[in-house]
């Protein structure tokens, strides 16, 4: 069977790609545990400005995990917690992590775990033929709760509940009102989309996007800034690239950013 | 005087339908008593599979508090925290509380009391002529503070606010579009769309419906999952419908749960 | 150059004005201490009952910091953190403190330190052709910690990030989306529609709008209520405007309140 992780880095771009495609890019245990090794691979890589994550093809990003697999590789309490707790929760920790700027490229089907790993990432741009949801009430299963964190932080509890107690499928206008997406575009737009937000992205100074996700990670926490994490706030006055972006904004000229 | 909370169950769908004809539904002391009684009730029902909170007739789902009856049974400190706190926020905590999915369906009037009920809901599905607010600011008093909770979680402290401080009465479009209902359909629509919804819910494995509400609960508390909760959290594995669920899905059929 | 807060108060609604018509109202440091200082200086006025924070004339409400000037006031980390700590920062917890209501006037740009100061008010109103965003990643520099608080209550930690990530300028619609505004409106109804909300803040008793914001910010602080809260949630009891909210209500005339 053809499936795996697909990875590669152009201009400081990573993609990573969810390639199942027999099962429209249902994700299985192989498969989370490359994206978790990806990931988790992309945070020690300096070169890496933005990841964007999507499906192979264009029929779905992910729909899902993969069902039959269930039968054999949690069969067992032991097994579903390796499953879920080590392989899916972690992936999707690593995600939620990565330092750099994540985008979810969504055509299609984005379900269950796909709509989890699209939660986790920074920006999500979807086709309007794209679909939402978790059905799994009616597979007679439960969401992992360290699968759903990514969701609450995202939309809150109220819009999560409605996904999983009714099992709708929700249609991309649906999921853009309900917070659940970034944009909504024509689906033969949606990479063009992307690639101009990945642009954008990468137009800005490298160092700032990961100050600015780190900042925000440590503000959910709830807990006062020390005096030393406000003085730590200021560690771009010491950058070159702070220096080029004043000067280049008084210049009236665009600025190169070296990432220093 | 005919104010009441009346309750039915029919195939496991329970109805608790707000009374009060002459007052577009306003809800008095004695209602409130039996909303929470009828709550707490439903919470000790196993058979109960999905529970639908509405107002008596087409014009109100409840146009709040009954103002009259105010002079007589909070005049004092002490009324007034036996009338909020034990009577309305303890019958707001046991919706928020109930076990089994619950759906607000909305016709006209939702205000005041009836919008912290509907707020309470896993669901709220209003029709495109409904209007929401709590215009108390006008009435010379404050919402009571435990009465928040629902509408906080559900719409944030900024929605809550200018609710608060406008007593302006938005639409059911405005209303959707900060968060408040889940959907808005057509005004003879609403109940069909109500049923349709419960029929979602009782679709799926009634024991998985029942996990999705508590974890999520679980997880808004802020504190790590402990290993005994995490095993927990495959109980599933262990019940009928779990087979079932997986065996209907690879056998390309419907599910049959029977909630154990 | 004519850079200033104007303040003025007519029947007891405040109007405080960011005045810097040469750069789009860009806030300076000279300003963001009068901001901070008019409103606390509001917090001790018992006759203001509302203020409506907005940029001079109909080009900008503030189109961010004054860039020029972060090479003299912020060169080093003691100058920076004397800048975004004391005065920034200082200035939008003055604005969110505030004990009455506050609205946000939008027209035309609300850009960086101008969106924190919007994202601080109680409610927000903007015009159509009003935009919005935060594009600092193009200047080299991180947003500072302490001047998020605002933006992460209000939209949450997604709708944030996308806006500093992308560094992207969002129009009125995609903001009111995101949950960045209240309202939008016709560009040239902006200054009436807020005379009317402010009208509708002015109808209510005084008090209660000072308790709504009170409680709303305890609740958000997550501990549990006191017995003693609990109690003086009922405040209200012993005030005139109690009565004469109930009087009116059931003589069905407008109420007059007097703060008392």
């Amino acid at each position: 069977m053809d499936t795996r992780i697909e990875f590669g880095i152009v201009d400081g771009i990573a993609t990573v790609t969810l390639v199942n495609p027999a099962k429209l890019n249902a994700v299985n245990a192989a498969m989370w545990r490359g994206l978790r090794d990806t990931m988790r691979r992309i945070a020690g890589d300096d070169c890496v400005r933005c990841v964007v994550l999507r499906g192979a093809g264009e029929e779905a990003f992910a729909a899902g995990g993969d069902i039959e697999e269930f039968l054999t590789v949690r069969a067992t309490v032991d097994d579903a917690l390796h499953y879920h707790d080590e392989l899916v929760a972690n992936a999707l920790d690593a995600v939620r992590d990565c330092a750099v700027p994540t985008i979810a490229a969504i055509r299609g089907a984005c379900i269950g775990g796909g709509l989890e790993i699209a939660g986790c990432c920074d920006i999500r741009i979807a086709g309007e033929s794209s679909r939402f949801g978790a059905p799994i009430n009616r597979l007679g299963f439960s969401m992992y709760p360290g699968e759903m964190a990514g969701l609450l932080a995202l939309v809150g509890p109220a819009v999560v509940l409605e996904i999983l107690l009714e099992g709708r499928i929700l249609n991309a206008r649906e999921a853009l009102q309900k917070g659940l997406l970034s944009r909504v575009v024509d689906d033969e737009k949606v990479f063009e989309e992307v690639a101009a937000c990945a642009a954008r992205i990468c137009a800005g100074a490298p160092l700032v996007a990961r100050w600015h996700k780190q900042w925000v990670k440590r503000l959910m926490s709830g807990a006062p800034l020390s005096d030393a994490e406000k003085r730590a706030a200021f560690d771009f006055l010491a950058t070159d690239d702070y220096r080029e972006g004043i000067a280049a904004f008084l210049g009236k000229r665009k600025p190169v950013f070296r990432g220093r």
